[in-house]
Parts: structure tokens; C-alpha cells; sequence
């Protein structure tokens, strides 16, 4: 690979992608434009325009791409109930292909050859965002300087921060004791005191969700409806994407809804183990669970649910802007032309529990079900064809083992 | 189908079946043999002895089956992690197939040509006993008195029960508010008021676990150790399969675990409404999982994962007995060899979660994972190359299309 | 059920249909309406016209349906590569959704209440022509004469018609010594000198492909082009849909290209033998994978590949209107967007390869994948890293297995 | 890592792998152990020991593999019939897990540290190769020339060879018009006159079959018998597995059956063009297929279907020993029980056809099946209740959008 000679940076602000921006300037002697977006991780991204510009960014994208992370990326995740390894919410992967995304875009529009991003060797997300990235943009170059450079302790890193003036927050002299992510679905924590998966976490790594024994001895009912298999409103009140998934973030954070302490392996090789916090999501997913009960066939469900573990892997793996991912969300989204209608919840000290469901477009039928007298809508002896027929290969099967005295 | 000459009736010692048992022998002027069998539904069988001698039964089979029940079916099936539609632990599809090759054994032990159920023509149950029958008796005839007779109604099954003097509890007389199946692993009600998904299901519904609102205040820990993916004991006590299901039970019920309101779709076509309660299935259920994520493999992980939903769906059908079930059993089982530790869970007002695990035959590496120093474990120069290989396709399609102006 | 009033029956101007014909108006004194449709059986339709009006049915509809079958049924068909049980190309069944679309719309038309078809109580067509129906119109009724009437022989069908002066061909007399259906797509032959799989076929039961030992000694070259998934032109030459098909069947025929002896699991339970001529399917299916093979990414291809087993299934088995084929739908079509391109292929003999594609939309690189010096399209040095972790988790295992001494 | 001390080469006595015995003693100064395995390539190997000694390898093994190959890998692959990406029957993949196996036993038993293959860094075989040695030994360093060493052209190589004494054929000086991998399943012909996947592959490519213009013009019928789904005679002859396969490669290679040309997708990412040659393995695919059309469930076979393109991709890519392929191995293995008999097969000019099969353990019921009277076996009014419950969520389907308006 030749030297790069203009990087888009995905840049935090923080310590660390500030030493990036340094290095790439140093290392390759080329120009850095930085890249900030505000995905809902709840930090003030104004900081980052002036550091950037005081360590001579040549220019400085900040954005406000919530909109687009819950509309474009969340929900339609969502509408596949996708879980990772049964459990994980797929916080910290859903948001690495959007920023790649910008990334690429950015490079267009100023003329950079390269992104670089600030993940580790060790992690997914470097593959997500690479993956992404080259996937969007055949030629570009990647700069990874975690996988690079020799700044390999903490000592190093300050040293050499110090050497560029960069500023150095106190709090950021030590070591962290665990590592985080964050953005408007989910806060991720891993790595230091939490790498023994026999410990239980501390509880000052949850940020997010209120520790369930503090939670209010009250439970909350709440009704969230949703359209073609998205999540429009919350209590009947219409909310845009983001503007819905903070409420939902407000609604399960207090009720200590959505903590998971997991140990998951990652696509590189090894196992990590991860506290993850989706108040929000956690609701939807029981929300979305609810409202395809009544609403989509069994036959649809049953397939889906079949493939959705194919599908988290390949958002976990890295692989959203993939044929396949491609392939699949069309196969979801066919499935959701009639996930409308209404659920209701009960949030209780980290519970949420679907209660009821109701829709227009509902397929249960009480005249079909009912223990009373159906009028006719289904006539039992129907079900001795039924089972006579399935039971047909199971009992040549029998025979052909009893003729062979099995 | 000629008219059986002697029938074996699976029989609960209730109203119900008694009619059945004089039904039979009324209809057909068959003999009827009785099997009553315990799976920890929490009744007393004796009863059910001395109205069946009374009734003229010609045998009477009454059989302890927990600990096969526990040990042949339900291990078998959580090492699948098996969940129906993303939710149903499968309670009571998962004691049919047992309760069906007990009625086949005694019909060859008896010499009886059939057997019976009070299943009705409605449900998953009726296909569940008749598929297991006749997968392992070809020739065996079913008797569903409820797809056959005209006794369509409460009030003509009273007539028929006083007309033959089978004894009548005072609170049979009248329609139950809803319908309960009960074993060791689950109790789950269905019908009649429970019949509108919209309404949230009544407290008295719920038999086997206290309301999460009145559970104790202190969360309680539990240890649950694995062996080859089954759990072999509480806390460090060994305990034999049902007696270790009996105490997660008496664990869970009082902190209100494992409480479900699911909207499912029913093989017989109809969407059906049921409360389920499998308190110490749900922590069965988080602590597999737990000892999975250490122990088991990321390909044999997801691997299990995608078959999951098949797997449930056939033992819901009522494919216990079936080759496809046997192949994905073998299947799991292989990847159970290493399942074997503990793990830490944290039981508190209707949840359950994981919060440590250890093993002797766990795969997480600190060395490798470790955001410190790791010794050479782990070369981070080789995710390059595993990114840019994953990303050649990927890249090559990008070319493709930018080639054609896509 | 209560007695239909005016049935449309599928109507193919033979002696069994007519039979229906007259045996519908007699059972049930209803209006019969005729519905004949040209699928490309090869038969005449208008002495089925001349028929239906002698007997007295109260409308005729005759249609040629032959390009709608091939581009609405037999192409997406194909985009999935469908076989079913690994070999069968699904010639009857794709047809029978097609036959219920018509019946359903034409009774809509001509306010019929039912609908009829001529198929037997014992195979799949019943239920494929049913389903489909139901899924239609959920309230029609369907009659299956064979499932219902006395006319159980040969001989009481034969006295059935001459008591109702329905004229009997001379060779219709005497038992077929096998059974045919045949349209565009396929002929298949089964039943009676049939039965026994172990018995070769003997060569009077094949109609449309020439006995390979007496197709030409001279290879024959065939170029099939496609635009996204469809075939739209031969050697050149572009056709319709039904026009290419037929075009197909001629080149396949005379090399005695695509005959098929199975047998096969039926949805209904049982294992039947058939005898299946697809020349023209045959050189489409090797075409249109020879064309994906340069075109479809390997995660678009191994997608679809392990997905195309359900879906031939879902077509078996008569499930063509149902929610899952549809989404299965989607996610084939979806990945056909470039499958565009011309295949070269090779008749002889009985069987046809594929020995050249080429397209504008390949994902073929020879710069990659060349033996010589390739100028730094791949650098070899990235496998090192590719395999490193993909091993890692391997290696894991061996250690953690080493450790226990296993 | 570290420099090797002793290295096991898999050493096929060929000019490339001399280059590299002698590159791996000059660049590491290490003891070089050579491994020579007939695994049915056609080659003597007497020769290879002389050359090996003469370059002086600490040690040299040469072994007779071909009874372990095709038990313990070609057939547990067969009763898969596991083809990878529709069409290819994995000849090359198959063996490259059973060189590595011995290529680290070879290691532990004379004490080497690491092992090297000929394996360029382009292809699937060396990520075969190291997965499968990283997973039988964790520690094992492996050595891959073609990805280290700067002899990156034929004039480089031949002048390192010459530098080194190392005999050169006449015919290896210059270019090879194509690169050739055989065993005793196929052999496989890729790069060079053969890298234009448009062009026909010129005749002279292929080496194990006959042009099936020139084949035999009379058919020749062939009879397999099979155990538990393995292969254990031909024509009434039992037959180890490997002289089972070398007859079935004899009378398919002189009928010309088993011919091959594909594009593929590579592990590494991009796309390859293959000739490809499996005779005796391409009779033995449809002979497996054959006797499971009448020994094995739909069930099963529908299972085995669907996840066969798994577990071929799986072999393909190099994870042969992986807990995934395994547990897919038990599913396979469990199924094939019962799959006994003989299939009939009948050889003609490029095809091969199934003609007949037989087996006691056969499912095919001909009282089910036949159009005659079926004495009550199947009872044809089961179909209707069969359809209707299958039909039921179609219809709750259809009410639904029909409500709607839809």
C-alpha cells in the first residue's frame, strides 16, 4: 500500500483518536479530516470540532446522524428479532457500518484516498469497519495505527501525546478500568475488571439502567404501536426513530430493564465477555416479539426465525453492506407488511413482560380457538386426516423396522 | 378401522377421562386398561386408582415417570436450548411423547389394540400422542373420544357422567374459568378468559410462581453445575434429574421466574393464547446458555442456534419420535462433550441472570482477550489479513458494479 | 359443508373430467363451469370446447396460459436452481397454482360458489391445487371427486359414462398401463408397469425425449443469454418466455437431454416412483447455474443454495401462495439483480454441460486469480492472516482438549 | 515465530516441493522430514525416496493412505452427497485434511516442530492444510514457501534449482500449459490456457476420462451395493473402499461420466475456473442418491438436504476438524442406518443414470402407492382433513387482508 496523502479519521474527541489525528499528520505526513457524529452516545461533540481544528485538521465533518442510525440501521434489524448467540442486541455492531458509511462519503467529497478509525487488533470492530468500508469503496485505503504503530502501552501513548501537545484530561493519565461504547441503542463494557467471566461485574460499570433493586416498586405499563414492523409510538403519542428509542432508553433505564453480563466469540477467534445495557432495545424486541405473535404466520415466523441467527452473525461478523445481509433483509422486510398494531408492556425492576396485543391485522381467531361452540370454523374430525397423513412416513418407518426385527 | 377390542387410556383419575373410560366401554364394549402416570403435575394418583377399579378398568398401570421424564425428554431437549417461537419452553409438548410410548408398552404388556386420549380436536396434544404412537406401533388404532362423540357440551358430559354414575366434584359441575396442563417442568392455562390477547391475563391464573411484585426483596444467587450438558447439581449439592428440576422450581416459583404470556401459532393452523409458567425451565434455560458461552465453540454455537427453531418446532408438532428429531439430537449431543461447569446466577423479583461462570473446560482466554500485554497470544498484525481476504469479494463486487456505473 | 350451487371445474376434455363433469351436475345438481387451460401439454383444446357444451356446462372458458406459466411460475422458479429432493424439477407442481389461480378468478367471475378438480385422493396435486385455492379465496368450497364417489374401479367409471352418454374413446376402455401429466415444462409417467422402482422403465413410456442412444452422434452447441436471473435469448435470438421454453424442449429433446427416474416422498406420506422428461428445464437449470457461477457472489450463492431445498419443498408440497415461499421469493429475486449473461453449453447424448460464460456483470477476475505475476491485485501475505484466525478458535479448542488430556 | 527446527514437508518428489526441502534447509538451517503419500494420485513413489535421500531428509515417509482416505473421508463425505456450490464433488478438498493429520503425527513422532506444504497463497489448500494441522496441534508452526520466498517466477525457481543440484525434468524447464492435483476421488485441472472461463477447455486437459464422443456405443449397466450408506460392492463383488472406488473410476472413466467445468468461489475471496474429473465419484453420488430414494425418510432426506451445502462449504473451506463439521457428521451418520441396497445405474456416453434399486430396508410401498384397490392401507378421505389443517392458516391468511381490503 502506498502512503496515504488525505485521511478521514473517525474521530471521538477523546485521548485516543486525538493521538491518531496527531500520528497520521506525523506518520504519513498527510492531511487529516476528521469525522464526528452524534449516533446517541450521549457525549457533547462540540469539544471535538475545536481540538480538532487546534491540531490542524484540514477539515471537520460533526453530525447529527441519530435519524438515520434507529431509521436505517435499528429498525430494520429489529424487525428480524436479531440476537446474537440468543442474547446480545447487536448495540455496538449496528452502528459501525453507518459511521463507515460517512466515512467513505466524506473521503469522496474532500478527496481523501483513506479512513482510519481507532479500533483495536484484537476486536470486531476493525472488521466491521473495514469490511464496510471496502465494501462501499473497492480502492480506498484503511489505516488501522492500533494494529501500526509501536504505542503499545499506556505509558507510550502519553508520552507521545505529551511530546504533540496534546491535551490530556486528568481522569485519562491512568488506565481506565474497563473500556465502553455507546450510542443510542446501547452501552457496551468490556476489557480490566471485568475479564474474569467467574466475577460478577461491579455495579459502577452500569451506566445506563438503574440497578433493578432500586427501581421503583411501582410497575410501568406501557403501549408502544407499531407500522409495517417498526415502532411509530409510544403511549399513542407518534415519535420519529430516534425521538422513540430515547423514550424507550428513558422507559427501560429506569426500571433497570436490559442489562446482560455475556461471554460471546467474537469473529476474530476468541471469546470476550461484554456488559451490555439496551433498555430501549430490550423493550422493542419484546414489543416486536409481541406484535408478530398476532400478526404474522406461523409459516413466516417459523422461517424467520430460523434465519435470524444467520442474520445477527452477519451484522455481528461485519457484513450489513453483503449480498447476503442484502438477501435476507429483503426476505424480513417482505415478512412485515402486516406487523401493525398495538402491544402492552410491564416494565418491573429489570422485567419487561408482553401483557397484551391487539391489531387490525391480527390473524388469531377466538371463533377458531375457543373451547365454546365455534359455529362451524373448524370441524374437529378434520383433524384425523391430519395426523393419519403425517403419521404416514413415521409408521412405514415402524413397519419396515419391525419386518427387520428392529 | 374396526372396532378396538381393548383400549389403553391414558387417564388422569378427573372427570373427564372417567367419562371416557365408561365412554369407551359403553361405545365399543371394549375392555379398558388405565395409565396414570406421575410427571409431577403435583396431583395425587391414588385417587385415581380406586375410581378406575370401581369403574371396572381391567388394569391399572400407575407409574412414578419424573425422573424419565426429566432425565429421557426434558435434559435432551434443553441442551438444544429449545424455545418456541423465540419464547415457549415447550412444557407441555415435551411430556406427550413419553406419555404415548408408556400407553404403547402397555398395550403390547396387556395385549390391548388401541389406545385413547382426552385430548381434543383442537389442539397440538391430540397430533403430539397420536404421532408418537403410531411412530412406534404402526398398527396400533387411536381412540380421540373428543373428535368421535356428541358430547359437545358441559352440560351433556354432566348428563352423561350422572346417567353412568361416574362421581361428580362440585366444582366440575360448572365450566372451569380456564384450562391447566401441569408436569415438573411447567404449568400453562389456556382458554375461556384467557381467550382476548389484548387483556392481560388475570392474577389467579398463575399457580406455580408468586407475583414477581411480592417476591422476596433480596435477590437470591443460585449455582447450577453442568455436566456434559446436563445440570447435575444446586449449589454444589449433586441431585438426580427431577429432583434437581423440583428444586430450581421451588427456586424460581418464589421469586416469580419464569412467567409467560405468548401468542402462538398451533400446527393444527389456528393461533392459540396460553400463560406459561416454567420457573425452573427459565433458570435451566439462562444457565445452559451460561455454560455454553464458555465452554462451547463459536461454529458449534451457531450451528446449534440455526437448527434450534426446527428442533423446537418438531418436539411442538409432535416429531418426538421421528428420524429428523433423532439426527438433530445426535447432532446436539456431539456438541455437549465439554459442557461441563458452573454457573453464578442472580434470581430477583421475575428475573434470572447470568453473572459468572467457570470451567475447567472453558475455551476464554484471558491471554488472548486481554487488553493488557499478551505474551505473543495473539499477533494483531494478522487481522489484516483476515480482514482484507473477507473483504475480497466484497471488494470485487464494488468493482462490478462501479464498472457498470451501478 | 353445504351443496355447492355452480362449481368451475378444471376441465381437460378427457373421458375423467368429463365423467366429473356430469357426475358434479347429477350429485349435486349444480352449474358446472369449464375451465380448460393450454399450459403446453401438447393437446388440442378445442374438442374440449365441443365437449363441455354437448354436456351442458353453463360457461366454457378455454385459455392459453402458456406465457404466464413460464414467467410468473416456471422463472422465479428457476432463479432458485429449485430440486427437489436433490434431483426433481418440479414440472407438476410449479403448474397446479397456476390451474387454482384461474379456477378462483373464474369463479369469481361467473359467481361459481366451488371449484372441482380431477385429481385423486392419494397424491400431491390434490393439495397443491386446495392450498392454493384456499389461499385465494378462504371461502370457496372444493370438490375432489375422487376423494368422494363410489367410482372406485375402472369398470363402475366406464358404466358411469356410458349410462350418461359421455363418448369413450376406444382406447380409453382398457387401463392405461401408466399415468401422465404434461405441460411446457416437463411430462411425468407413473403407476402401474411403474411401480416396481427396481424395474427399469420400459422405453414406450418416453414421449418428448428421444431414447439418448438414438439422439445424434454430433454434439450440439447451445448459447443461453440472461438478464437478471431470466433466460431472454437462445443462440442469439431473443424470445418470449414460452417461446424460449419451447425452443429448449426441441434442442433437449432430439439429444435426449433431461430424463429423470425417481422416486420421491410425497407430501401425503407415501414414496411414489415417476418418470420425468424436462428436456428444456434441464439445459435451463445447467445454464443458469453456469451463469451465477460467474456472476453471484459466494455469500449471495451459498445462501441460496442452502435455502433452495426449502423451497422446492414449499413448491412440492403446494405452498406456492403462501406467506414463506414469497419471502424465499424476494431473497432469490433480490440476488439475481446481475445475473446476466450468456452461458455456452454442450448437447450430447443425453447430457449437456456448460463450457463457457461470459458477462459484463462478472465477478471473474483473471487478474486475481492468475498463475503469473498479477501486479498487486492480491498480496499473498494476507492468507498468513486469513488463516491465523480463522484457526484461532480451532486451536482453542485443541488447546483446552490437550489440557484435559482428552 | 520463532525459526523451525525440524520442519515435516509434504513432499511429493516433484520439482517444486525438491525446491522448497532444499529452500527450508538453506533459509532455516533446519532437519527436514519428508511425507509422501498415495493417496491414488498415479504416481509411483519409489522415486520420490531416492530424491529425498539424496537431498538429505533427516527422514522420509512414504505411505499407502488410500484405504483410510476413502473410508474415513471420501465416504462419510458421500453419504452427504455433498456438493459444494451445486456441482462439485470436493476431490481436492477431501484430502488435504488427511495429509495434515499424518503430516502431525509425523511431527510428533520424530519430534519435529513444525510442517510446510507446496500450497501457494492464493488457493483454498493452504487454508486446508493449516486449519487442520493448527487443530490437531495448537503449537505446530507451519511453514508455507510459496507465501515466504522470492522465487516468485519460473526463471527464479529453475535457477534456484540449478544452484542447488536439484535434477530438473526436460519437461519442467518450461511452464506447465495448466496445473494438475489428483487422487484417487478426481483430478483437478486449473490456471493458464484454462483461465478464460468462456473458452472451452481444450480436450487434452482431461487425463482420467474418456471424451464421451469416443466412449463406448453400447450403454453398460452397473450395480452398487450399499451398508449403512458406504459402498461395499460392485456388481455382486464386495470391495474394500478403495478398490470399490477404483473400479467405479475404471468404468466411468471409459463412458466418459464425470466431467466438470466450473467457476467457483474461493475461500481466499475471489472466483477460480476448475476442470474437473470424478468418475468413479460422480457414479457413487447418484448411486448414494439412489438407494436413499428408497431407504430414508423424507424427513431425514429433507434435513440432509438442506444442510448438505453447509457441510460441503464447511470441507471446502478447510474445517474438516472443526466441532461443526462433526456434529453435522453425527446428523449424517445417524441417517444412514437403514440405507441398504442395491441401485442399478446405466452408464452411456458422459451420463451416468439410475435405473433400479432394491432394498429389504425399503419405505417404497407399493400397497400404498399403486392406482389398484389398496386393501385399506390408505384411506384417501384422510387427505381431505390433511388438507384442510394445512390449508387453515392460508385461509386465516387470506380473511385477514380480504378485512382489510387487501
Amino acid at each position: 500500500m502506498s502512503a496515504p496523502k488525505k485521511v478521514v479519521l473517525a474521530y471521538s474527541g477523546g485521548l485516543d483518536t486525538s493521538i491518531i489525528l496527531k500520528w497520521l499528520q506525523t506518520e504519513y505526513g498527510c492531511e487529516v479530516v476528521t469525522f464526528t457524529a452524534d449516533l446517541g452516545q450521549g457525549e457533547e461533540l462540540e469539544p471535538a470540532r475545536a481540538k480538532a481544528e487546534m491540531m490542524g485538521a484540514s477539515a471537520i465533518y460533526i453530525e447529527d446522524l441519530r435519524e438515520e442510525f434507529v431509521r436505517d440501521f435499528v429498525f430494520p434489524m429489529f424487525r428480524a428479532n436479531a440476537l446474537y448467540e440468543g442474547l446480545y442486541l447487536l448495540g455496538t455492531s449496528i452502528a459501525r457500518p453507518l459511521i463507515s458509511k460517512r466515512l467513505i462519503e466524506i473521503a469522496a467529497e474532500t478527496g481523501a484516498d483513506a479512513v482510519a478509525h481507532g479500533a483495536t487488533g484484537k476486536g470486531n470492530d476493525q472488521v466491521r469497519f473495514e469490511l464496510s468500508a471496502y465494501a462501499l469503496n473497492p480502492e480506498i485505503k484503511v489505516i488501522a495505527p492500533w494494529r501500526e504503530w509501536d504505542l503499545t502501552s499506556r505509558t507510550k501513548l502519553i508520552d507521545f501525546a505529551e511530546k504533540n501537545q496534546i491535551p490530556i484530561a486528568k481522569d485519562k493519565r491512568g488506565e481506565a478500568p474497563f473500556s465502553v461504547d455507546a450510542n443510542l441503542l446501547h452501552t457496551s463494557s468490556e476489557g480490566k475488571v471485568l475479564e474474569d467471566p467467574a466475577i460478577e461485574a461491579p455495579d459502577y460499570v452500569y451506566q445506563r439502567t438503574v440497578d433493578p433493586e432500586k427501581a421503583p416498586d411501582a410497575p410501568e405499563y406501557v403501549e408502544v404501536s407499531f407500522e409495517r414492523g417498526d415502532a411509530v409510538a409510544i403511549n399513542g403519542e407518534a415519535l420519529s426513530p430516534a425521538a422513540l428509542l430515547t423514550r424507550l432508553n428513558e422507559i427501560g433505564g429506569r426500571h433497570g430493564v436490559g442489562r446482560l453480563d455475556l461471554v460471546e466469540g467474537r469473529f476474530v477467534g476468541m471469546k470476550s465477555r461484554g456488559i451490555y445495557e439496551t433498555p430501549g432495545g430490550t423493550i422493542l424486541l419484546e414489543a416486536h416479539r409481541g406484535i408478530e405473535q398476532i400478526t404474522l404466520d406461523r409459516g413466516a415466523a417459523h422461517l424467520k426465525d430460523e434465519l435470524m441467527p444467520r442474520y445477527a452473525e452477519l451484522i455481528y461478523n461485519g457484513f450489513w453492506f453483503s449480498p447476503e445481509r442484502e438477501m435476507l433483509q429483503a426476505l424480513i422486510d417482505k415478512s412485515q407488511e402486516h406487523v401493525t398494531g398495538t402491544v402492552r408492556l410491564k416494565l418491573y425492576k429489570g422485567s419487561v413482560r408482553t401483557v397484551g396485543r391487539w391489531s387490525e391485522h391480527s390473524l388469531y381467531s377466538e371463533s377458531h380457538v375457543t373451547f365454546e361452540e365455534d359455529a362451524g370454523a373448524y370441524d374437529q374430525k378434520d383433524a384425523q386426516g391430519f395426523i393419519k397423513l403425517n403419521a404416514l412416513r413415521l409408521r412405514l418407518i415402524a413397519m419396515r423396522n419391525r419386518r427387520l426385527g428392529g
